[in-house]
């Protein structure tokens, strides 16, 4: 069979999973999940030995140490994954809650309910544990769904859906329902991307150019997710310390996340007091400062180009500009940022109002750090992404994200007519 | 210029014009609504005469009179569309509801706040008044519309535009927020349609050829509407008189709409009771039966073909199968269905809530027509589309479908660690 027709058989058996999965209520997913959960850790061993060939490969490929440990499993590290899934079965079922619903006028009850979405594609990088916790998040809500890892995972990611599938075998739930996308080439993942009618949304989560292309290629509907080039803006009425503070934290505290600042515009009016301080903070947290002219007068930095204002480094560079007024870090952001997350700090009501109300961004942070834009810190429990696009999700995206709903009415013999309605056994 | 650099103009004029549009409270953009209101009715003269032009056009072209109906305004049609805009201007503003918000554990307090989508491009066939009541729903829920109407309503189109435009530089809403693509050709919405980063949604209106050549042809996210092959089951437990009157309803009361029935399918058990009626019933209403080989034993029918089965006649034609069960009706729903709106009826509760599960369409009704699916009906007030995908919004489409939403977070020096939140003043 060519991989066409491979991608063609896994994603049928997806769709058909996804209509027994759907109906199910939560005790046989909850069920289902735990079997995950136990058949990861009894079969760790399994686990660990496919990753060790990710693992060797990796090293053969001169891969650097840091993308090996992301890439490592150990027994501990399945057990972390384990547990991961037990969380999601202990998070409540969106499939079924009533998101409004009224007895109208005539009588008929209307209601609107969620729904699983059906079959969810992942396309994503790196790390194994994307795989289950996927899984798991789509299990939960309904859905099944289709994995694209990375080759330099794909022993591992084998492993670990034979386990899940075996798992679910044992289960209501059909092991049709999680399935890895076969192949390795760029080619099969075009087939994800084109499987319209089979796929009902395909979310990428990786790096830039990951999103971008599947963005640009993709027939089935896509979540954008990820690209965080945040601002932090440091208003005429910041706290100077808070400030510096804040803008330590969102650069430093994990500067490879998409919710990370990349970039930081400093009013003009604080500069003098505030420029200083954040330099030298920045230098001794060792961050290479990009900075335009302005900034320049205040410390040694590199010259910050075009391009330094639209990165996201995800490393300990930032790109920083003196702005002239808040509508004018408002434009900056708007031109350079990615509508992710975007800070200010300011001890001005008047400031904060128009920043949250003009920033047109999934987040907008005042007097706290971009790092905070993350369902767990939401308390969403889980997380499959973070939506940087406007329909359907934005933000950090839970359980109920992965859902659509369903408008059921009930009538007793309800017609239309242009008088109004009529109820059987009335004629209308 | 050529019509691409014309399409790039109005089209940054609205992307523009959106930036100053989406912070405006309710009231400035009522009071827009209700000076475009006044000066639809004060210039209804301009208006008829500009489209007496479209009329003379479409009668020179043979068109038929039922279209040329459709197509004609008339002062007191003018008076309807504005009517309908001082209602849009009477809804609740869907922009600034906090969706969801609490405060956290930590102390950031958190909200989900509606926003507007930005710009959003409507494609629509037919009548003029959908220039105006998609201007109205777009402005009301704080987005620039791009309006690309049909050619033969071009000149009705441009004399709707320019009286609202000319409206609005009056009032706070900018002129820019409502724009005509330029240009009649296919070649025109195409611009629209491969405008991503400049339109934020595009909402097609029309039938099923201009639906599908918009999703197979848009890089801009869009949302499908409006299609319907929609689906009345009779179960084996069902009131027959009940039955038929639902049925006569949904294919008869308007059968040019989308939630107009397409499709009956009948249980076996209830076939020789009902169908005799039934047929006798969509006869006396002039409906032409294309019924399958086991209709056909219960009166004179035309054989239905497979394409019978997959048809929105948007006429008064139905499709007629007889099934063995339940889930042999919901098998042949998602085989041919349309996911609009599929009907039951019966007196079986555990039929109803089975039906109910097991149909994965936008709407599904229990002993109602289907005529009841939409946004009227539903008491949103108005409409802008039913849709029929998943994503974001599925089913009838009010002013909260037009918008997206916001995450905002507020602080007082909130910083993330590894081992919790910090607040400012101590350092993470």
């Amino acid at each position: 069979m060519s991989e066409a027709d491979d991608f063609l058989k896994v994603a049928t058996e997806a769709k058909e999973a996804a209509a027994v999965l759907a109906p199910l209520p939560r005790a046989p997913k909850d069920a289902a999940l735990r079997a995950i959960a136990d058949a990861l850790v009894a079969r760790s061993a399994e686990i660990v030995a496919a990753n060790a060939e990710d693992v060797a490969q990796a090293r053969e490929n001169g891969t650097s140490e840091a993308m090996i440990d992301r890439l490592s499993l150990t027994p501990a590290r399945v057990e972390a994954v384990a547990e991961a899934v037990r969380q999601v079965a202990d998070l409540p079922d969106p499939v079924g809650e009533v998101v409004r619903g009224s007895t109208l006028p005539n009588g008929l009850e209307l209601r609107q309910i969620r729904v699983p979405l059906g079959v969810v594609g992942i396309i994503y990088e790196g790390r194994p544990n994307v795989t289950v916790d996927a899984a798991a998040l789509c299990l939960k809500s309904g859905n099944a769904v289709l994995l694209r890892g990375s080759s330099s995972a794909r022993s591992s990611n084998t492993a670990l859906v034979r386990v899940m599938k075996e798992a679910l075998a044992e289960t209501a739930v059909p092991a049709g329902a999680v399935q890895l996308v076969p192949g390795v080439t760029r080619e099969s993942a075009k087939h994800l991307m084109r499987a319209r009618g089979l796929v009902d949304v395909l979310i990428p989560r990786g790096g830039a150019s990951l999103i971008n292309s599947v963005v640009e290629e993709s027939t089935v509907p896509v979540i954008e997710t990820g690209v965080g080039n945040c601002h932090v803006y440091v208003d005429a009425d910041a706290d100077v310390e808070m400030a510096v503070a804040i803008l330590i934290n969102a650069k430093t505290q994990r500067p490879s996340v998409c919710n990370a600042a990349e970039t930081l515009l400093v009013h003009a009016d604080i500069a003098e007091a505030f420029l200083p301080r954040a330099l030298a903070a920045l230098a001794e947290n060792g961050v290479t400062v990009h900075g335009d002219a302005r900034v320049a007068a205040y410390g040694e930095v590199v010259p910050a180009t075009e391009e330094d204002f639209f990165a996201e480094y995800l490393s300990l560079d930032i790109a920083v500009a003196v702005v002239d007024s808040l509508e004018d870090a408002v434009a900056h952001i708007k031109k350079y940022g990615s509508g992710h997350t975007d800070a200010i700090v300011t001890r001005s009501q008047a400031a904060a109002r128009r920043f949250v109300s003009l920033v047109d961004s999934a987040a907008v942070a005042v007097n706290a750090s971009t790092r905070f834009t993350d369902g767990g810190e939401f308390g969403f429990g889980a997380e499959i992404g973070i939506s940087t696009q406007k329909l359907h999700a934005r933000g950090p995206m839970g359980l109920p994200e992965l859902t659509s709903t369903k408008w059921v009415y009930t009538g007793e013999g309800h017609m239309r007519t242009s008088d109004g309605t009529v109820v059987f056994p009335a004629t209308p």
